[in-house]
């Protein structure tokens, strides 16, 4: 029997360990595509622009159901007081290639979550519990917000930057929203700027100040 | 100056007067596509695989907001004791070409949802009050159902076959649900058999059963 | 030289073995890709929300032919007397990711195919042999049929019910469809309901009937 | 009463009336959006990247089915001796929106479609009767042929070059194709480049012959 | 001969004249959807999630041909010192539905296109002359930044913040970038937070300052 | 420990080892999906309709930027006197899944790129020196040629027939085109007819020419 070169089995594993679990947006493909378990080691991982499926006939019930967003999110962890849990293919497998999410997003009093753009989502919300401002900044410049009681809703459009703020001092705040697609993806644009991120002669530049300025107002920030 | 041949105009309208309101679901193509207000009369509908949009200048804030969901829908206009209230281009015009619809889902007591498919959209529920029991069936005729408590979440994959049941014969119950689709569509299948809808020889035959058999289920149905 | 440890080759192989063969339907990325013949043993599949391709370096011309569809499928397999065979990924590799399955359905003297949906497909159907009745269901409930002759052809609408039956009691019948969709998924509604599938309790709060109604029911269904 | 400005009515109808018949791909975003009748002067075109539907209320079975594909086509019409009959938004209104094409090829005997490519389309034949040669070249420039006897069938990869041919000098042959597209769109590319079609330098320049050369070839084509 | 209700008319134009000029990027579904000339009053605008095309009888070769990239722009009308010059459906008709956008950007002397987002599209950027300081955020808050000369070609991913520097404060620079929508949209991230845009209480709560802060920031921006 | 079947391991690796290098058009899932090296060995290819990501956190700036367009092609390695360089998925891995490629075409004096198709894209060309004749012919047979000098750009409908020409003996030329998709596919038309691609019989049908004549143009043609 002809053996198996050990050299190109590494090579091959070295190749296969560097992919890993992905999280695609197309359309489902037969009745449901299971996001299989991640592999044991953190070294196993498989990046993929589209997905595995765990096999149909091991699906269970449980792969379409979820507790994540059962109990409130940790608003303390971090100085928006503000938590945003998400249904991904790690707490709900099933929802993989079905194209949504759905978020619960908790907030202390005076949370807020700052200005921020979802790449490849819409985000429709509903108050649930307490007074929210809410708002978005279309591309021409203009700026929509609208105070949200519970019940009522509100769209902020694919890929513009918007907020939530709960106006409130002392209650909490709840709201539900739902993202068309299954990684809307997140990026904070009110941090982008004076903070370590974007090259410091760009912001001199873009704002035309000096680098003393960008370090006062650095400073101002508390950065 | 060359006037307007009246007669042409009438054709022009005629031909216009044909079109109507409609439910798309591409990707935003500009920041928002904000659905028109509906013409005075009843009779000057555009239909359109594609959408009208409000001058974008003329946006207001209100397009993107609806109280729509705040209320608890009327649940004894139906036999099933619920009541679906969504998010439409009607309630909430910005919600056009985002490609997604919120929904709020009230169950009276022992309400139900009976069994449907959409043919646009996935689904993932959210129960915020009671006890569901929500389920689907999978083309191989599997079926997956769950208890679903306060918080708990459930995935409906595209296009199969689900339903949700109050299973408390006392109190009610309240859902929401986020669709990936602006405008899913309901097709309720548990209808489509046994009541008038397909032609009663295709029944016997599929059933393998006579007119008469036909005729005891109906009754048995209060058809 | 550095051995390759066992129990990875192992975890790398369970996880390897998970995935199958797949049926996606998005367009080609490449001129073709002709699904890959399947591995030799039935625990060696790949599932994935997008396809395998076999090296294009491989490609014959018997990847893109088929003789399924040129005999006359076994009607005597099912009570509905019909044979619905269809252009597959393993019967004809080449079709992978080029969006559409052809379709021969042969009918025995009244044979039927029961109500059913296809959840990633619309249909068009011509009739080659004898007569049948055709027909669908809008989602407002309207009923459309139609009687079809030889060369007549008819549209089924994306996701929506439908149902073909040779009304013809003693000659067979012939019918091709083309489906938009490599897996157009194929779930009949006629079955969903009085058997075994839907929870009782569901079906007896949908038509507000006892169980001993549904019971009745499933006797005349011979269930 | 504000009366109408007859010069902005004859703008809006010198606008409107560029407008004409289309022929669009996407989803049906509703159950379905029928073609609505051609206006009924020359004159009152729409054309439109997305499709008006005929109001949906006045759907009737008539607008989805065809006789179209019943009779044979007349081959006697071109050099090549064949006639390809579409399924079209015009014959078959109610296929607007459902994203495939069928088509009916007769061929006389030695009837050929030459070689051409459908921009918007995969295609999948089945031959009905007769002996055909099908085959397609791939982007490295492979020829892939094949001879179809009846039921049997033949993928063409979508954008590529193919052709089809009935190496039968005596008898006649049928075959049934679908394509995914409603408008699969036809280039027949061996007729661009010796016939008027192409300038002549470019094609002196990429034969890499003098314009004689050019004469003397389109003479032999009998141009 | 029944006359047109005038009132019915000025309804109708009130409705048409809603709608306008609009740039989506479905693919084409025809060979080519021209863009129609804008109505000739500011007030015929047409609004549409999908683009009216021309007869396409009437194309001709200038509707696919522009100059509009020949001229440098004037890069001393913003603070910024740049000028980009897309092609558009006005200067380019041709353009509509093809799903891609060529810009010229010209930089003065220490140009810069400040820190922005397109919501609609990737863009590839080749520099053709002088030396780019060019670079994106990724979602997780890492910077890639990268110099580029002349041939240079860089990728910014969808929906991510980038900018383009020209570090060069004595001579211009100048790039070509393609960008996979016809109509990308852009908004400034970095003007989104400090100047009027972004409710003032929103900014405090982000940055965790008070009121005089940001009006301090706002006195360091010159605003 | 359980040892692991060679022989598995063999199958396993043969079926891998099938797999290779893809070049995908889907949106990005995630912020960039880095296509990864190609395996050591020629043996190892993985093909897939969708491709394999590099792990995000190894991606480098040097995965998004190339100076594969920086030098002139060599134009003398054809007899077209043209050389195109494509971004691709090897010369800049960062591209993969973005939807475009940037092309540089080099024509030497009097280089045609013959008459092709891109099965896959539309196409903008933007001249940078010289002057090119450019056209293309539509699916109804009409051509649309055009001279352009620097900085003009033209329009390249998807999948329908086009050529550049520079027709200037003396000095060369130089374009920058963009495509939208990773992956266009080329295939020129201008070759498959009178070489020896297209059979014989075929070729001597749809130009009714015999053998003869056949041979005849080959010789022109200098095959």
């Amino acid at each position: 029997m002809k053996t198996t070169n050990p050299m190109l089995l590494n090579l091959l594993l070295a190749f296969t360990l560097l992919m890993s679990r992905v999280k695609p947006d197309p359309d489902p493909l037969q009745d449901y595509c299971i996001s299989p378990p991640p592999p044991p080691s953190d070294h196993q991982h498989i990046f993929l622009n589209g997905i595995l499926c765990k096999d149909p006939t091991q699906a269970t019930v449980s792969d379409f159901t979820t507790t994540a967003l059962s109990k409130p999110g940790n608003t303390r962890v971090n100085p928006f007081m503000i938590n945003v849990t998400l249904t991904t293919i790690t707490n709900l497998p099933g929802i993989n290639t079905m194209g949504l999410t759905m978020a619960r997003i908790d907030f202390d009093a005076s949370g807020v979550v700052p200005p921020h753009v979802h790449p490849r989502a819409s985000e429709v919300t509903v108050c649930l519990d307490g007074v929210l401002l809410v708002g978005f900044v279309d591309t021409s410049g203009r700026v929509f917000t609208q105070e949200l009681h519970p019940g009522e809703t509100f769209v902020f459009p694919k890929g513009l930057v918007h907020f939530l703020y709960n106006m409130d001092s002392v209650s909490s705040a709840l709201a539900v929203s739902g993202l068309n697609s299954q990684n809307p993806g997140t990026q904070f644009v009110s941090l982008v700027n004076f903070d370590s991120k974007i090259v410091e002669e760009v912001l001199e530049r873009v704002y035309q100040i000096n680098g003393r300025d960008v370090a006062k107002i650095r400073k101002i920030l508390g950065e």
